[in-house]
């Protein structure tokens, strides 16, 4: 077998066989491929797309190509949940321990990574000593005894992936739906998921600002799941101004006790309810996605969710008297208000501008070695539809540095006032079943 | 500048500045863009194609990243001639004595390259004591004095383009109009041609299979030819057999010989003349293609072609008495005649077949280091459209081995003879001029 001839093929608009994509793979991870051949061939995919068994090949290739997670030992179906990233979106810290709560059992890999905010795990730092890093025999059984677990990355995951995205990232060929949907399917797969929920951002503040884009990305997704045996169910959510009111690390958590209360912002609680009754329903602990909604609305009302979230958090080490006392969480030594210019109506927070704003508060990692500062953030006090008056505070900046200039500017600029009434969008465009 | 933008603008359709051609060729060169960028430009290429105004600068870039030819001390304008290359090609050994006869300066670099025979300086190196290493002041003094010399190619020429080629030839990226236009126009350019004729071959034996891309390809050129002050005409040319009757070195001279004569083979002939007489035009030295061509046969006839071509041989150190004595050329020690099986009419003769059974013989090189066999190779006694009867011979095998059979077996497979007579196919489709 040649790359060359694999790369005409596909230029040519021709279906790879799963041994020709095994080859590629294989022998792409180990460096018997070159890179000037992968990325002529990952043009060629931008181009000519691959149609669904390439993409579930794919896929199962490059979980293939490194280390896979081992989740046997633990009792029933393990549905895992991905966001495809927005801003504020705090939506895992809610979700693990409120479906956990109902008896889905929740074990959750979780990266740092690089973004506006910290990963799920440096948020979950942010309680007194919580740990990240337990062995997996511990792992297992918690989630046996608590029905959650929270892990940070360990292991040789999906090389296949990570060598490509590296490649994709300086050849143009990020944006290609049959790549950019394997790549996510391939790690979730490669992390002992069962089945997957999807929570695909569109808009403004998301990778896929395209509504239509986002869709075929959602599609694409569920097939992979379909075709490698795993049920998927993605859900197509807003992403034109953030989720929640919160963008920070403490300040999330203290936005995810307050959801698990009943308490959040009314978008978060929604998306959490839309997400966690398909992972619900997945499990098979409820028998239809209505059943699993209403299990959920149960746990938050009868404090059941908090009371497994409390469980969590000390269960690793953590001290969960935060959960009553959010004061105990990193706090910012300073705080300003962000005042309204005009009278008028919300139209529209830029997404983006609002995440480098917190970018620049220190709340997210630029490269692998920033270190974040937990205590910082924004927290919107005003979000799209909104009344707002002349002087009223739009926003509320927690920074641990005199001077936020630069952060005030930022959110000038993501706030627009129109005078007539507007209409937000919805929170939820579209759910795609397999 | 960044190189990912690049692609992506190019990916996305959209057309590249001078200053970004320029600094990807430059860069590229130097080795500062990595291959794994260049291909997947290259891919992207392939894919949205370049505008006129993008392959001229592509062009020129590709010229400006080495050496180029001065030959501004030689007298007239210089023409030089170019074929995408078929089988039993044997028009620049032609060509060459052919307009010099009527005083067209003729400044030949010329390469030993791949293929199924040598190239013109392998072919010219058949006659015994001939020089191709000559230092650029004979040369000049030698185009001056007789209008014709040939030369070895020497000097650092086009590194970007044989840097580029080396990768689109394992990335699937060869056959991209822009691609093959700029490579072939920068070779000719920064060889010092001020006015280019070219040779596209279409059909079975050609490059260009089919006679829509074979024109793309011509019009291509001619445009970037025009873009770069270099007057252009293209001949599109038939290639789906073998051209002339002759494949192999020694006997391409013999052939060449014949036809400086007027004795040779009939479509041979005809394409020297169409192809002679647009160089003669383009030089300056007709004021028509049609006189340009009377004078091109005055030549034949008059004997003075021949005598170009023996004053061209003696002032290289070559023994011209060939020219008359043709056996001094080197002499295969077999022959052997296929005979046909059925009487008929010729209807097909698969070009690269007899290519391939030349290359078996010896007549060519595989790889760079490959010997040539100068002696060996094959005479078609039979083109498309004669009558043949059975035990005729269709080739004569000229060999230094005494076991032919895979050859015989590549001869016969090539040969398609039918009971109804066949029309042949026209020599020349179409001329483009700028």
């Amino acid at each position: 077998m040649r790359m060359v001839d694999i790369i005409e093929k596909k230029r040519d608009g021709h279906e790879l066989s799963k041994e020709e994509i095994y080859f590629v793979v294989k022998d792409y991870t180990k460096g018997e491929i070159p890179d000037y051949q992968m990325s002529a061939l990952a043009m060629a995919i931008y181009f000519k797309d691959m149609t669904t068994t390439e993409r579930v090949h794919l896929t199962m290739a490059m979980v293939e190509s490194g280390d896979q997670i081992d989740l046997s030992d633990i009792n029933g179906i393990k549905v895992d949940k991905h966001s495809t990233g927005g801003v504020g979106d705090t939506t895992t810290l809610i979700l693990a321990p409120l479906v956990a709560a109902v008896g889905v059992p929740v074990a959750k890999m979780s990266g740092r990574g690089l973004g506006h905010t910290g990963g799920t795990i440096d948020k979950l730092e942010s309680i007194d000593g919580f740990k990240v890093e337990i062995d997996s025999e511990t792992f297992n059984r918690l989630v046996n005894e608590n029905k959650i677990a929270v892990v940070g990355q360990s292991g040789n995951l999906t090389p296949a992936d990570k060598k490509l995205y590296g490649l994709r990232d300086v050849t143009a060929t990020v944006n290609s739906i049959p790549l950019i949907a394997s790549s996510i399917m391939s790690k979730k797969i490669a992390s002992g998921a069962d089945a997957i929920v999807l929570d695909v951002k569109t808009g403004s503040g998301a990778f896929m600002k395209d509504l239509e884009e986002a869709k075929a990305l959602a599609e694409a997704m569920v097939q992979i799941g379909k075709g490698s045996g795993r049920n998927t169910i993605a859900v197509i959510s807003d992403m034109s101004q953030p989720l929640g009111f919160a963008i920070g690390n403490a300040l999330e958590v203290k936005e995810a006790i307050d959801t698990l209360k009943g308490e959040g912002p009314a978008d978060l609680h929604e998306l959490c309810l839309t997400l966690g009754s398909q992972m619900v329903y997945l499990s098979g602990v409820a028998s239809s996605i209505e059943e699993g909604r209403t299990m959920l609305e149960e746990a938050i009302t009868t404090g059941k969710a908090l009371e497994t979230f409390k469980t969590f958090i000390s269960a690793q080490g953590g001290d969960a008297s935060v959960v009553d006392n959010p004061t105990k969480l990193p706090t910012a030594a300073y705080t300003f208000e962000i005042e309204a210019k005009e009278d008028g109506y919300v139209s529209e927070i830029v997404a983006d501008e609002i995440g480098i704003a917190a970018s620049i508060l220190g709340a997210g990692r630029t490269t692998k070695e920033s270190t974040i500062d937990l205590a910082v953030g924004l927290v919107l006090n005003k979000k799209v539809g909104d009344k707002v008056h002349k002087g009223e505070s739009l926003v509320t900046v927690y920074s641990n540095h005199e001077s936020v200039a630069s952060v005030v500017e930022r959110i000038d600029r993501s706030y627009h006032i129109v005078k007539n009434k507007v209409e937000s969008k919805p929170l939820v465009y579209d759910i795609i079943y397999g």
